[in-house]
């Protein structure tokens, strides 16, 4: 692609380094800004900053938050003994949204995947470990993605706290086998959450 | 969609305005430039604000421009007097990429389209309509795409100019009608250059 002008092109190359978005998707974006008011384009940008420089990892959870400690870890009301093992905010955000869950979070920022060049010390597994260990723990429950990644995570967690005095499950399988948690409508992933089963026995089935 | 941030709240409700990219394609956005260096999220919105606060228009031509002539129209080895008119700087640069045209550009900026609600005074229509009566142009070639709002906007400007001594071309319909044009293939929308046909011929055919 040739372009005109050099302020056009360095931006239709930033923008493209973003999944999902080639250059001529770029371009429309870039086309659709210079029809709108620049105040537009400056809001964009600032608010793309000040997320990047300003977010915070809450330190219990490792959730995406504005403050040290995320709001759900911060709930005194909230089941503290009861851990939910998630990919990502989005995940949080999901099961959230369906209510059925009182417990709290621990958020591994991404799942096993040798393919993607992810491998388990890139996660936030031994905080996980630790937890259980410290025993403040009376349940895990896993509720990552159905896919081979999740179940190879899963599993990899299992093994380093299998012996420990708690209660290991996984949300029930009512999700299709494969389908993004994300994608979930609240009612199966609520279930899900509450048919959670033993982790023994969501393998030993397969 | 509830946030657990307010950062990222901002960021994707600010994405998202962007057309064609929802709620969760921002979010998947902010999550991707979370796992990349600060640096790429303070480059992509300097590249954004950089091109909205100092991009020029041509002033002969309107064409996207770092300069208040574009490079096209200070190329003196151009044909100055033969003028392919298009809608927008995407189908400058598909008509440069076949090597096929040695004239200029005036670029309308849009397609007149009362859906939309672009009128003929939002376009870059007067100024052709000037250049023409000057007598400094030879022929107007109609570039924009065969839909039927191209078909509406060379038709409002053809009645404007059809009584001037110049010979009004359409490119040759070897792009199927209604796709665009920056869709084409680089030999067909050559050939539709080439090709072109008096404008009369375009629409008693019809
Ligand atoms: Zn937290
Ligand atoms: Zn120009």
């Amino acid at each position: 692609m040739e372009f005109s002008s050099k302020l056009i092109e360095k931006a239709v190359n930033e923008i493209s380094q973003l999944p999902g978005i080639g250059k001529r998707s770029a371009l429309r974006l870039v086309l659709h800004l210079l029809k709108q008011p620049k105040e537009q384009t400056g809001f964009l940008a600032q608010a793309l900053v000040n997320m990047r420089e300003d977010i915070k990892y809450c330190t219990n959870c490792h959730n995406i938050s504005d403050s040290t400690i995320c709001e759900i870890c911060a709930n005194k009301n909230r089941n503290h003994q009861i851990v939910c093992v998630v990919e990502d905010i989005r995940d949080v955000m999901a099961i959230e949204n369906t209510g059925q869950f009182r417990g709290v979070y621990h958020v591994l920022g991404g799942k096993i995947s040798p393919i993607d060049g992810v491998g388990p010390s890139q996660l936030r597994i031994a905080t996980l470990v630790e937890k259980v260990k410290s025993g403040s723990i009376n349940e895990v429950i896993f509720a990552l993605s159905s896919t081979m990644e999740g179940d190879t995570t899963n599993f990899y967690i299992y093994k380093q706290i299998a012996d420990a005095a708690i209660v290991i499950s996984t949300i029930a399988r009512g999700i299709a086998v494969g389908d993004e948690l994300e994608y979930a409508d609240e009612v199966t992933l609520g279930r899900s959450i509450l048919q959670r089963v033993p982790f023994e026995k969501s393998f030993k089935n397969n």
